[in-house]
């Protein structure tokens, strides 16, 4: 990231709004944590419990909800969602910097490929035949795009990524080195005591605005595509099988798997290390814990944890009862009443 | 893949068997999912419960169950095992394509490396001194092959994939993309509160026709070899510790990881995101189902799940029964019918 | 790994210590396991209750502890820890080869890094801008490395590792293949439907004598950096989320995901396929078994499994206890006694 410009604090407000309390002729040149900020940097409280490190803060400026203004006499920025107020600050002062344009010496162009004048090449990169760059494309160092495949207008490979012939990525897409797309499903039928491989036809088809995080693997459908539709954001080392849809704008935390067929809704947001088994449907606005183990389909939004995973408060509660059993005390006498009504019904 | 020619509904069913039902002489050009499958595409039914899909299907051809025939009218291949018919014919008409053979001229090939005529070896390829590579073999771009590397004929590297020097894949391997084999296992000894590395000097061996997943890792031995014995097949981002023994014919799904010295059967099959702890023999046709924590050897086959994994059925009933308990309901009466042999003696 | 010269039986215990029992005369020239070894190998007995292989073995030297110094009339060294000894006398026949120094005509360094003459650059490896390599610094056949990059000296990277640009690694670091370092960590905000990205504008430092496995991932921090101690040892596949700092001397073993912003204390063990939630204190010397999810922070040493993670002798008993419940037998008498402290108190 390069170093960017400074502000004044009343020029941040009247760039994103909320509310300015205290002097705004400060001047503002980054972004840091409470505890580590200076006198030129703004910081943020994203909770009123963080107001020991609010006490001790040297930063210049906060930002904070409009109910935390009282709790300092640093000037500050009231607002509604000090985390977001802080992800819009912080990209002021953080820029995306990219490489220069241009196909580096040392990349290797196949026939039948052409790079837009905007786009940039990295060294070692190896770009198959037919392959399609939108404008501002980047590749990085070591990539690898088999023939055919399709990167939409501004969108960004890291170093090392491999995307297997004929997978399309949609614009803004942002793809962290290490990663797969495209590698053949997990397709098996047995036959006299050997495996069989079904062939894996299908493509990747990864919408606009996607991030996949480092080292995750996203596999091409069988027959029909294996699609991250979007705004999707996944971390790293996630798996997603072949075939897998996965509805716009929902969120995957790192090291989850999600086996082959499985739909996921919009807006879910999936904790780390959590584990879908395949042909499940799982809504819109679903909310997974870490290391949940989701083995049938989830019909209505909530949040659900455990293993096998259901709706949390249940699992929470019946991991408290069964210590308390194993224990030898009883369950607590109103435990009736905090059971959801999914599970008192059964 | 490339496309393929036509074949006649008769034709296909001459090649693989199976019974003719309906008009022989439509022609066939792929295949497809009932759901999106055109009138020269051929389809298949796996189970009589996808009717529905049957029902609406545009397919020109459907495969499908002796006991489903009667469920449509459309030009059909009635056989046992759909599936396993299907999957011969997508690969009549899906036949691998290979890249051209020939050295690309942005590849490194060390000294002492002789590379057959018949191969190919990708732009960005490092090939260390005195690599085998079998006729046919395939390189990727951006692989790496350490000294003395052994790829057996006919076997695929994708892109990027490293093998460590001394390590020896057979024939017919496929290794998708990012896959590491042959790095340090984990072999540390406390020391004066230091690690000391145990230096890692056994290899790695592949055996014929094994498949292994994009980014999975497969560590070299401490003293003796990591053994992936023939027919093995790897999901993505699966781990497999130094000096594990995998045994013929099994497969092994997403995100699994099976610590070192661990010893697995012939045609077991471990389901996503199992873990597997070191120093266990699991038997012959294990089956391990997803998410599962293995923590002690498996003597017979059968079907485990669970943390920590046991017979599938107990782990069923106990989780089961830990919701009655934990709502305050009582067991269920023929509960102990339902326990298995193992659980019972206990 | 190349192969070393002989040492008699004698030199090695005046080289590491131990006491020599039998013919001190006898030549070595490797190490191997009781199954394997051959006349001019030496084996290590770790436990008495391998003494079967031991009576098998063909082995022409032992290392064993002092009480098993009897079980045996092969010329040995016993000693206190014999895992250890065996340790540094593998290191003495097995010392780590590292490849000639130079950089690959194949290799790509960017302007403004300077390439000591003790370095050794591997093909195809990209070096960005302003890279500061130390003395006798290894980097692997593909490897990219970002602008501002700092690798201190006697470090290695294998082939295919990324570090981003600005993240800082000690000395003698050793890093597989595969292994991405710096990539953005999980940093989202909401916004009317539509994540907002954070900046991720953290570095990643990486202390003195750290070893990171295969196709591992560490995360740039947030704001401030993402910490790893000296001494830390990672195996493959394990994720570490933004801002998070692993205590000194800790070993995390393969599979393991540790969410943004936790911190581990030194001298951790970290068993295989963990997961850690995010914005949590583990304490120094802390033990967490195979597969457990920790969920809240952990304040004192111990031994930790389950799901959610517990004392692990707590878990064993509840869940042992689950089953008896489930089967309809009672609890055990003395269960209260083998309760920890803390569950009783609970």
């Amino acid at each position: 990231m390069a170093k960017a410009k400074r502000y004044r604090l009343a020029e941040i407000v009247e760039r994103f709004g909320g509310e300015l309390v205290g002097d705004g002729h400060i001047p503002i040149s980054g972004v840091a944590t409470l505890e580590s900020a200076t006198r030129e940097q703004i910081a943020f409280l994203a909770h009123g419990k963080y107001r020991k490190q609010l006490e001790a803060t040297e930063a210049g400026a906060v930002i904070l909800g409009h109910s935390d203004r009282g709790l300092t006499d640093i000037p500050r920025i009231a607002c509604d969602d000090p985390y977001l107020f802080f992800a819009k600050v912080s990209a002021l002062f953080n820029p995306p910097v990219a490489p220069k344009s241009g196909v580096h010496p040392a990349a290797t162009i196949e026939d039948g490929t052409q790079v837009p004048a905007s786009a940039s090449i990295g060294a070692g990169a190896y770009i198959g035949r037919g392959v399609s760059l939108g404008n501002g494309v980047v590749i990085g160092p070591g990539c690898c795009l088999g023939d055919g495949v399709v990167i939409g207008a501004d969108s960004r490979l890291h170093a090392r990524v491999t995307i297997y012939a004929g997978c399309r990525l949609g614009k803004r897409v942002e793809v962290h080195s290490g990663v797969v797309i495209g590698a053949d499903g997990f397709g098996l039928a047995m036959e006299q005591g050997r495996w069989r491989k079904i062939p894996q036809v299908g493509n990747v088809i990864i919408g606009d605005d996607v991030e996949i995080g480092a080292n995750s693997c996203i596999d091409r459908g069988a027959l029909d595509d294996t699609v991250v539709e979007e705004g999707v954001k996944i971390d790293n080392l996630v798996q997603i099988g072949h075939n897998v849809r996965i509805g716009a704008h929902t969120a995957i935390a790192g090291c989850t798997g999600i086996a082959g067929s499985t739909r996921i809704g919009q807006y879910c947001k999936i904790g780390g290390a959590a584990s879908i088994v395949g042909h499940l449907d799982i809504a819109d606005h679903v909310i997974i814990l870490a290391a949940a183990v989701v083995t049938k389909s989830i019909r209505k939004p909530g949040t659900y944890s455990g293993h096998p995973a259901e709706d949390s408060r249940d699992w929470a509660l019946h991991t408290a009862n069964l210590r308390r059993l194993s224990a030898g005390r009883g369950l607590p006498q109103n435990m009736n009443n905090r059971l959801s009504l999914r599970e008192k019904k059964a």
